[in-house]
């Protein structure tokens, strides 16, 4: 890809890790954490699925670690959520959103590094999947809930994202990935998620289970 | 070693996916989660010991993610057990013994692998040992149960695979190391589960928690 | 850093591991484990705060397993606290004191192996810290019990760590970066981790959970 490619990636990236850092912020203030656990989810849920998928990678020190963006990007973002969390209550909804909103970001991302780094294409759509799901099973798990994953909607958390990685791979396979693709498919993602949720096709709002 | 024997190894690695790739559905049945959660659970228990043992020897990115057979069998495992779970549950005694094969067999490739890359003794065994109970202890943690090594049989798991690396490192350094030792280090670790399991030396049932 | 405070740092890390170790062998006595579940709670908390450091400074196989000192040190001090847990029950505070040196020491050693790596000095703080917390965390994940980093005293656990990290990376930057301001770095976590234990700042102390 063209460098300006790559920045809008960067930017992409960037926009997943606030809207993961938010929900496990969010997360942190229901269970009542104080305000280091707060940070400790916040980074862990936003930075996470990407450690992960560089690990995997193996290609260099996880981009988190590497560009202090990241850390800055969570750190401002559960920052902010301390203020705002009854309007994020009342707006929550919008939050599911932004969750979707980084479920489609983080796997047309971690496709996209995948295959630049020749992984080939099962592989590829595999390391999309940790990428974009990684940091919400690190969140629950040390937040002791059972990953979302395994929740009754779980068919359209991890669906999408195989389909949006699935997508990128395919595209790059074609020769034809460009950042217009790889918006279309977050995009792509993102709204399907967001329908799942809207029209309950298999999902019951996740926080029932502590709001009952 | 030679080339045919670095084959042999590679089959005997997929053979330990897929009989722990089974067991992850296995328990994700028990558990009642839906097929996703099933393929989530095949897919960390099949690939998460070996995916940690590459990640420790950091020579590359972990064979889960360079070949694609790893990924296809623990997907084919997985599928495979969904109609024929009825079979597997009365069959829970043959499954055991398929679990006592992947701890036999990951903590030969494993402690293999980890000679070859120039670790010490020590060091090598432990990646024997966490190559063939890491798969197990991250499926266990997500699926929200207790880790099968802190059991009370947990005597007879993670010991039986300290011995076989144990085998494995010192033939190795006595320059001894062939495919014909290490199936039969294999073996014998696997017998010494299964014999454990046998003859309740240690063991309740592991599912018995669930069960009663 | 010169020759002997590498060698300073190396020591000042196998000491880390020992309090470690010996707080993941505490634990185990207290959840009634076996001595497989003990020795591995041990390995777990002493090394895996290290191992996740050096996968993330990507920059070799994790010391621990590199070099079998970890190990070795790691196993001696499991095997002396199962006889002498009765000692070490009425020592509990000398244990906390512990478990306190061994946050300033891996803070410390974490921050200045990723300065050394040529990471920024938000990462290097960052290192420092999951050098400092991970192996807590992975030995209370693994256990079944909720990360102390989420309990009510966590505030006073995570902050001294990050400011003896972000003390290391700042004399660092300073290129005043010796074995003298490590260890007094070390020092003044452990010596605010204790101070706060001891005059209950924010902290019941962390076993009480258990003990009512």
């Amino acid at each position: 890809m063209q460098f300006s490619q790559v920045a809008v990636l960067d930017v992409l990236d960037l926009c997943g890790v606030a809207v993961f850092a938010a929900s496990g912020a969010v997360l942190a203030i229901r269970r009542k954490f104080d305000i280091v656990g707060l940070l400790t989810l916040a980074f862990v849920a936003g930075l996470g699925g990407g450690v992960l998928r560089d690990l995997i990678l193996a290609s260099r020190v996880p981009l988190a670690f590497d560009n202090p963006n990241y850390a800055i990007v969570a750190f401002v973002t559960a920052i902010i959520v301390v203020p705002t969390q009854h309007l994020i209550k009342r707006l929550w909804r919008p939050v599911l959103v932004l969750d979707a909103a980084g479920l489609g970001l983080f796997c047309v991302t971690g496709a996209s590094l995948a295959t630049e780094n020749g992984l080939a294409a099962i592989p590829a759509v595999m390391v999309g999947v940790v990428a974009a799901t990684g940091g919400g099973v690190i969140r629950d798990v040390l937040a002791g809930e059972a990953p979302q994953v395994f929740q009754h909607d779980s068919v359209l958390y991890v669906i999408p994202a195989a389909l949006g990685a699935t997508t990128v791979v395919i595209a790059d396979g074609l020769g034809q990935l460009s950042v217009g693709i790889s918006i279309c498919a977050a995009l792509a993602v993102t709204s399907l998620r967001v329908a799942a949720l809207h029209f309950g096709w298999h999902a019951p709002l996740p926080q029932r289970k502590n709001d009952e």
